[in-house]
C-alpha cells in the first residue's frame, strides 16, 4: 500500500535553519513528550539516514512543507522545489507565503505556481502580526489561492500561535465558508478543539485535516480516528510532522489502529493525491 | 415502551415548501453523511409511509416542529396546529416564533397558546438577522415564553447560523441563568460543542438536550449517551430530526445502547412528557 | 501509598460559615448529581467524622484551601492557618487573596507568606467584580505571587463565574504565558472544556490540573485520566473537593481506575509535595 506522508520536514537546505532543526533540544522535548523515541535521523541531520527510515516505514511520497514565519523560520520556495528536483521519487513540494504581508504573499505565490508546487502553506498565528485564520488581511491571499486553484495548509493546532484562540475552530469555519471553493487543509489538525473542528469539517466540505503530531497519545485520538474511519474518511491526511515524530513508529501505530482498509487506503494516500493532483 | 419523537417533520403542508423537502438533494446528502440509508417516506412525501415507518417503528407520538426562518424555510403555526388537528393520536405540536421580529414574535406566540402547541421553536441563528442565543433582542420573547410558561426550543448545534459561534455553549449559559424558570431545549444538542453543553446542562437543571441527528456516528456519541444514563437522564430527549434519519433504524441503533431501563423510559417518553405537559 | 487531598474543606472555623457548609442543601444536591453517597462528616460538621474518614480512605494529607469570595464565602487566612497549626500532621494550608481589589490582595499575599502557607488560591470569577484568569487587574497579583514563588490556584472550571465563558482556557493560556516562572493550578481543571484545558497543559509546562470533583460520572474522565497516565502524569492533582465527595468512595474509584503504578504515586502524592514545596 503506497503511503504519504503529508507533513515531512527534511533535513536539509533552508530546513537545518529553521527551528525544528536549529533548536533541536525543543524538538526532542517535543518528541518525547509525545511518549516517542528519539528521531535519529533528525538528530544527525542526514538525508541518507531519512531515506532508510522512510524505506522501512514504506513512506513512498514525503510532502514538503515550507514555511514563512516569524518565529519558527522560514524556508524559501526555491529551497522546497530543489529538494524536489533532488529527489523527484520522493517528494512533492508544498510552498508557503507570508501571512503578514499581501503583497509579498502574492510574489511567492506567483513562485509556488511557476516552481510547480503543489499548495501554499499559511501559517498567520506564527507570522510577524498573529493573526486569526479569519484575519481580514488574508482575504485577498485566500482569494489569489482560490482563483489559481491552489489548495492552502494552515497552521491552526498545536502551538499555532501566542495563545490557544489562534486554533479557534470558528475561525476556520468562517474563511472556509466565504472561500467555498478553496481547498484548506488544517495542519495539526485543529488540536486540541477536536470536536469543534471535526463539527466544521462536517459542515465545510472544503476542509481536511492533518492531525499529525497530535493524532496519537492525546486527548482526541478517538475522535480522529472514528472520522477519519466514518464521516470524514476522504477528508483527512496521514503525516508525521517529521522530525517530531519517528516515521517507522508512527506508521507501524497508525496502521494497528483497525481502520478499514477503504479508509486506510484514503488517509494513506488517495486522499493527499487527490487534494494535490498528484 | 412508549417513543415519543421529539424533532420530526412530516411531508405535509408547509413542510413540503421548507428547505428539508424542497431541497431534496441537500437533506438527502446530510443522510448518507451521517450513514443512515434514505428515508423512503420522506422521498416519496407519504404521509401514509410516514405512519407504517411510526408503527414499524414503535414510535407513538411524533412532535412535530415548526419553524420560522429566512434561510431554512416557515411553517405556519396553523399548519401545524392542523396537522395536530388531523392526527390527534399521532401528533404533537410546537409552534414558532420570529426570532429577529419582537413585535411579530408576540403574535405569533399569542397564536401558539391559542392553538394549543406546546411550546416554541426559535432559531436565532437563521433568521433575518442572523443572532446568538443571548442576544438582548431575543431577550423579550424569552420573558414572554417564561411568563406563559411556555418552553422554548432553541436550534443551537450543527449548522444553526452562518459559522460555529452561533452553538455557542456560553450563550445558552448566559440565557438559561438569565430566565430561570425558562425550560429551553437545545435541538442539535449543542453539537459539536459536546462536552461544553453538557457542561452547561450539568449546571444549569433548565436546559434540556435533543442530540437527534447528531447523535450517532460523530464525535460526542459516547459523552451523549452517558449523561443520558448518568446525571442528565431526566433532560435528554429522543428525535430522530426526521427527515434527515429513517426512524426504524434510528431507534433500532438507540435501542442497542445499553441504556438502564429507567433512563431509556425518561428520554424516550418521559422527559417529553413532562416538559411538554402531555 | 501515600495520598495527598488537594481540595479538602474540614467543618470547621470560617469554612462553616462559607457556601459549602451554611447552604447544606446545595452541597448535598451537587453530591447526588454527581452519584456519590451523602458526606455523614460534613452534613455532621463533624472534625472527629472527618478525621475516621480520612483514616479510612488511607488520606494522609489534607490540603485545606482558603478563599476569598463575594458568592461563596471567605475563610480568612488566619483560620487556615489555625486548622493547619491544631493538626498539623494531617492537614497543609493554601490561603487565598482578594481577586477583586489589588491592595488588599497584597496584604493577604503577604500574610500567607507570614503564616506559612504554601499556595494562594484566587477566584476571580466569584469574586466581587466576576473576572477571567487573564484580566488585566489580576497581572500585578500574578507578578507578587511569581516574585515570591508562591504557586497559585485559580477556580477556572465547573461553575466558576456567571457564565461558562469564566473557564476559558484561552484565558488560562495568556496568564500562563504571561508569568512563566509561575506555577497555577487550575481547580475543577477547566471542566468542561477538556480537551482545550488539556492542550493548554500540553503547551504550557507551569500549569497543573486537579479535576477535583467534576472527574467522575461526567464527561472528560476519560480524557484527564489517559493525561494522568500519560503526559501529564507530573501535573495532576488528586482532589476530592471534600465536603462535595466522600472520601473513601472518591479514592477506591481512583484506585481502581488502572493508572500505572508511577503516575498513581505522581497523581497521589508527589506532584503535590513537588508543587508546594513538602
Amino acid at each position: 500500500m503506497e503511503i504519504i506522508d503529508f507533513r515531512l520536514r527534511p533535513p536539509t537546505r533552508g530546513f537545518l535553519r529553521s527551528k525544528i532543526y536549529s533548536v533541536a533540544e525543543n524538538r526532542k522535548r517535543y518528541t518525547q513528550k509525545l511518549g516517542w523515541p528519539l528521531v535519529a535521523s533528525a538528530d544527525q541531520q542526514s538525508m541518507d539516514l531519512l531515506f532508510t527510515e522512510m524505506d522501512d516505514a514504506k513512506i513512498t511520497t514525503g510532502v514538503v512543507v515550507g514555511r514563512t514565519t516569524a518565529t519558527l523560520g522560514a524556508i524559501p520556495n526555491a529551497d522546497v522545489a530543489q529538494i524536489v528536483t533532488d529527489h523527484p521519487d520522493l517528494f512533492v513540494g508544498v510552498g508557503s507565503a507570508d501571512s503578514s504581508d499581501r503583497k509579498t504573499a502574492f510574489e511567492m505565490i506567483d513562485d509556488v505556481l511557476k516552481l510547480g508546487l503543489k499548495a501554499v502553506n499559511l501559517e498567520p498565528g506564527v507570522s510577524a502580526v498573529p493573526m486569526r485564520a479569519d484575519d481580514r488581511r488574508l482575504y485577498p491571499i485566500y482569494a489569489k489561492c482560490e482563483d489559481a486553484g491552489l489548495p492552502v495548509v494552515i497552521m491552526a493546532g498545536g502551538g499555532a500561535g501566542p495563545d490557544l484562540s489562534y486554533n479557534d475552530p470558528v475561525a476556520m469555519d468562517r474563511m472556509l465558508a466565504d472561500f467555498p471553493s478553496l481547498k484548506v487543509v488544517c495542519s495539526h489538525g485543529g488540536w486540541p478543539c477536536v470536536q469543534e473542528i471535526l463539527g466544521v469539517a462536517f459542515r465545510r466540505e472544503n476542509l481536511y485535516l492533518c492531525p499529525d503530531m497530535y493524532l496519537r497519545g492525546l486527548p482526541g485520538t478517538a475522535e480522529y480516528l472514528a472520522a477519519a474511519d466514518g464521516f470524514l474518511s476522504e477528508r483527512i491526511l496521514f503525516g508525521t510532522a517529521y522530525p517530531f515524530c519517528p516515521l517507522k513508529p508512527y506508521v507501524d501505530w497508525f496502521l494497528a489502529q483497525k481502520l478499514s482498509e477503504t479508509s486506510l487506503r484514503r488517509v494513506l494516500s488517495e486522499n493527499a493525491k487527490s487534494l494535490l493532483s498528484l
